[in-house]
């Protein structure tokens, strides 16, 4: 299939090769080719930079955003939180139109210190803001509870562990939860919370999440929803 | 130990039956004893009001906030999240001093309709708000992400599962940790998140549980944090 990822970033990165290695034909996007190709610096992390990164995965196409969306049957959303409307902007709701988004970006902001908050509150998601903008790309919140090596890889942590899915498109879904199964997602493992409201719960599960990485100094973890019997009088 | 719960809903109930049965002096805080007792109806899970399961629970001692806060070594929270400060404000400052605080309540707010939103946003959280506004109590946020039946019986649930731990005060979390292990918590599966601060992401944990329980049908469920190896490259 072909597949338009939206940022260059390690999520977009690790996304990327996957997909390669999955037999997709794919397409990386960014605000402007030549500044992403320049970034040859390595980050904390120690991956290259995106130029570097780039010389290494040949096969992966790069674009503007317009040039991807234009590209993808299927468009991942990896930009940073609150650069992915904008990214949208430049793609255009025309190219956007009919098109399934898997957003797996979050709304975190850093303007307030760290650890970052969210720029959404109780209220919405940037998942919701996402569809609200282009009613007519339809947009599936999902993998943006864990770090990329466990969104393409989840056998990375030991036993069962849960990837959520929202979106108000029942297809749209179900191509993804398919994705997610060529990742390597076991089905009982997916759970599909409803539609793209729901995308409230899962984004706000990032401010835990950032606070479990401190005290774990370990990226690598992922929330399991352990599920017992119902009591008799299970109230709250 | 002398302890005081706040709040006559289910999870008062609930934690002060299971305190009775460790051995704990339970003295359970309203804000108008002659009001709570008159509740008899049963609520939507079967269970009898107030003042029925007071009669069958007569060891528990019943009174105001101030009483209870008085009577009370340890101070357990299990008020709604939005009566918490009144009800705080009723035991008085010079009361609450210097006690510890586990506090179980979540910043649920039903006034923006169902499935309910949280009344703080992503930069403060209510056990800030109470520790702010109570700078000589120890306030420990526990147990608020998950139904009172798991809190005070971990067990319901097949094999590990987590619970969390925010405070500022290093004896105060000790002694939090103490009572849940009381309650079958193996020490393992209790994490210390930090300070405070970090009960922003336990409470914009209730989002997701909410949607959970509606997807699921079924209230027993808990988060566990499934942990892996971290890679040489390790991000985001």
């Amino acid at each position: 299939m072909k597949i338009a990822v939206f940022g260059t970033g390690v999520v977009g990165q690790i996304i990327s090769e996957k997909l390669v290695t999955l037999g997709h034909d794919v397409m990386i996007g960014t605000r402007n080719v030549k500044d992403a190709m320049i970034k040859s610096t390595t980050d904390n992390f120690g991956r290259p930079g995106f130029g570097e990164w780039h010389k290494a995965n040949p096969i992966i196409k790069v674009g503007t955003y317009a040039e991807v969306a234009s590209f993808g049957e299927l468009i991942i959303n990896a930009t940073n939180g609150s650069g992915t409307l904008p990214s949208l902007e430049q793609a255009g709701s025309q190219t956007l139109s009919g098109k399934v988004m898997i957003d797996i970006a979050n709304p975190l902001d850093f303007s307030k210190g760290m650890p970052p908050s969210l720029f959404v509150c109780n209220t919405d998601s940037l998942g919701e803001q996402i569809q609200r903008t282009y009613p007519e790309l339809k947009v599936v919140k999902s993998l943006n509870t864990m770090n990329g090596y466990i969104m393409v890889n989840p056998s990375l942590l030991p036993g069962d562990h849960n990837v959520f899915v929202s979106g108000n498109d029942r297809d749209a879904k179900s191509k993804v939860k398919d994705l997610l199964k060529s990742f390597g997602w076991k089905e009982s493992n997916v759970i599909d919370l409803g539609d793209i409201t729901t995308a409230r719960g899962t984004e706000q599960l990032l401010p835990v999440w950032i606070r479990l990485w401190g005290v774990l100094q370990n990226p690598m973890f992922n929330f399991k929803i352990v599920i017992g019997q119902p009591p008799k009088n299970a109230g709250e």
